[in-house]
């Protein structure tokens, strides 16, 4: 029996893709959701999905609205004196979720 | 054997979900795609994925781009001075492709 148990857990361990494990929520993951969505799906006009984005693309954007490069006040309001850390946490979230289709 | 045809039909039209139409291929999509891929994935490092974005965003942020409110050399060399209508065209054909999800 506990040879069948473990084929059968072998077996769904094979079956389950190789994916990257969810990245642990950020703490300051509320005020992004505001706009961007938990999951990275906006939540309002003008505002960008994030979900599935380019990690290296988010880390870079995040770093250039904290730093005044990319110069939108809402964003770099938003973000704050953010440290490398929580940006990277964030920008890892973001592009470990799924987007989703719109609906029809 | 007609009327049979024209159930088939209205049940496989029915189970078609309500999507809008893909928008016709922009003239201008080459090198947009070189970087972003012709289906909005990117290619390189430090592009952004432009599948399934929002389309206010990305018409907004084309229009950033070309004005030079964003200011990224690359992009404002790349977009030139394009005009309103061949800016949306290119929104709409990005914002209407799916997200591909990373492989394993």
């Amino acid at each position: 029996m506990r040879n069948v148990l473990i084929v059968a857990l072998g077996l769904a361990a094979a079956a389950t893709p190789l994916r990257a494990e969810m990245p642990p929520k950020p703490a300051r993951l509320g005020l992004c959701a505001a706009c961007h969505g938990e999951h990275g799906m906006a939540q309002i006009p003008g505002a960008p999905n994030l979900a599935g984005q380019r990690l290296d693309y988010l880390r870079e954007a995040l770093r250039q609205y904290r730093d005044g490069r990319r110069n939108v006040a809402l964003m770099k309001a938003a973000i704050g004196p953010i440290s490398d850390e929580e940006l990277d946490q964030l920008a890892r979230w973001y592009s470990a979720q799924t987007p989703v289709a719109p609906g029809p």
